[in-house]
């Protein structure tokens, strides 16, 4: 297993490259990504740190030690018992065996909690700790063949899930007994039981609200019905969403479903190597702004995709960033019309050698359940 | 609905009297139980702002203001658009407007992430950020009747999940797969979809690692198989371990569990109010050590649970912290012999007027499945 070792090597040249002495990682993805463990977000701070040069070191609780049977690389464990008050003393002795004392380390700042940053602070007096993003932002952006099969697998539990939830739904059911009913058929089909987030099942005006949390409000006739789910396979997910129609819907309905069709079509289409991350974006909002919805899609296009539910690269209108190939992204366009109901038709892509690959294919035109 | 304005008052209160001139809060449980509002942690910041005697403010995209339509108490509202490099200025007028500048403001160290601090540093020039546990610590440790009522109901349907998942053992089946149809009868029972952690399943020598996580490792005759899990409840959660028996097992896995149980039973008779915390983990650990595996149980003895799995009070045997009616823990004895199998038995207790209640009441002694 070299995996581990040539991310980490790759890791600390990205580090070396953007100037940074060191990183230090919480828990999280990228953790896993560098060194095949897992950990949960607890009040005990787990931090790996990678320096250009030295042995990877890993801070950690003592009853969290097991954990490191399962690797057979070298790294340096430093654990610490249950008492809070003689942790600032461990990292401080770890960051000095490393000789971080006054140096510059990165972090990540969607991941790291004030709790490990103080504990960072103390640890190496007179260090400046930065944002690593720049170092992260390459890391894991660019996917290989092993990790796009995971992605596809995930996509393959999460279409295979909602096809087997659809005969289930009734009139009269509400949206949480969907949600779970979603749920269920999402581990039958082989997802881990971590899933990248809770399905969102939204149905009539509620659907309106992106963010919709599935609540008590009972399916109707005439409703629009949307799905927003994904699936977790061997640590990547999928993140889908298809809007459907309770019984026969309101022009209207149809109308705007046409459109997201065809923006989501547009966003497809527009990714390829080379391009800038908006063209996808600005493909997706040109076609509803053209209808006249513009006002009524208010959020970009979509974002990345792979061990994380959203991550680089971000399908935004101001994004140049460049398409790669390996890259993966969602293409999510939505209309919402407050207080009557929205539309949101979503899917998975990776960059190719020659443009881009939907990794979902579930029919996106409208269907009628219930 | 007056529960909201009351708790914010009430944290306003408990700030000014911990010399802190606002609080900063990212989405969790805290900012849950304070406003009834449910958002996500992610790559946009949403943050909660409140100072005694101003009314709450909270920052958060304009994708979500949808959500405030569900309150109906005064809060400032200031959303964002998409661009990143908006925020800061956001922020700044924001807490400009809170008269922030300058000023002391409380965060949540296990919660807050660097995103939100660095936008917290920059919005309000000048202003010392520091942790506002004394005055969190306080907030939501003592339970009403009503939170008391969805915990119970948590533990029951965590309960009635285990009860229904036990037939389906078989020897043969991996760990993961038991893992997931738990979940699938957790769901069933009604947990909500966003449990408080993904069940530990893990037999034979892997149930020697606390925090294992379920693998591919297939149930064995004379396995020692261990279950710890929860269910969610209107936001409220439960967590329960058994340890279970598959088919005969060695003379000496049947010694620790009933040491164990022995050591759960003292830990569970141990509280009331008016005693530190420290009796709790004292009477438990000592059934253990004078059973000579005081070296094999290697954590605390509990930790405080209702809207987090992890929260105070912990039952450490230096935590001091006189116990209180409303406060709820756990009991979670261990005791775990590496490479050969591990023993733990975890209740749900509530502190009384006159003693402790456990919530929890599946049977403890060992019991044979598969």
């Amino acid at each position: 297993m070299t995996l581990y070792p040539q991310r980490l090597a790759r890791f600390a040249e990205l580090l070396a490259a953007t100037g940074l002495d060191a990183a230090a990682l919480n828990p999280g993805p990228t953790l896993t990504y560098l060194t095949g463990l897992h950990f949960h977000l607890m009040e005990r701070p787990v931090a790996l740190v990678v320096a250009p040069g030295k042995e990877p070191a890993i801070i950690l609780p003592e009853l969290e030690m097991a954990k490191l049977a399962e690797i057979s690389y070298p790294i340096h464990a430093v654990s610490y018992g249950e008492n809070p008050e003689t942790w600032p003393q461990i990292f401080r002795g770890a960051l000095h065996s490393l000789d971080l004392f006054g140096r510059t380390i990165g972090v990540e700042p969607r991941a790291l909690r004030v709790l490990e940053l103080r504990l960072l602070e103390y640890g190496a007096p007179g260090a400046h700790i930065v944002s690593a993003d720049s170092a992260l932002t390459n890391l894991r952006i660019r996917k290989d063949a092993a990790e796009i099969a995971k992605m596809r697998q995930a996509v393959k539990i999460a279409q295979d899930a909602l096809e087997a939830t659809l005969p289930l739904i009734k009139i009269g059911m509400s949206e949480q007994e969907l949600a779970n009913e979603l749920v269920i058929q999402l581990l039958r089909h082989g997802s881990q039981p971590e899933m990248p987030f809770s399905p969102i099942v939204s149905g009539g005006p509620t659907s309106a609200n992106p963010h919709a949390s599935p609540g008590e409000r009972k399916i109707q006739a005439g409703d629009l019905l949307l799905f927003d789910w994904g699936a977790a396979y061997d640590g990547y997910i999928s993140d889908l969403t298809r809007t459907f129609a309770v019984g026969e819907i309101d022009a209207k309905f149809q109308e705007i479903h046409k459109i997201v069709q065809e923006a989501n079509a547009a966003g497809r289409a527009a990714g390829k190597p080379g391009l800038p991350c908006a063209v996808v974006d600005k493909a997706a909002r040109e076609v509803i702004e053209k209808s006249g919805y513009g006002p009524y899609f208010t959020h970009r296009t979509g974002h990345g995709i792979g061990m994380e539910g959203h991550e680089e690269p971000y399908m935004r209108g101001d994004n140049m960033k460049l398409l790669e190939p390996g890259m993966c992204y969602t293409v999510e366009p939505g209309i919402y019309l407050p207080n009557e109901g929205g539309v949101r038709i979503e899917d998975n892509l990776v960059v190719t050698e020659t443009g881009s690959e939907s990794l979902s294919d579930m029919p996106r035109e409208i269907r009628v359940v219930g």
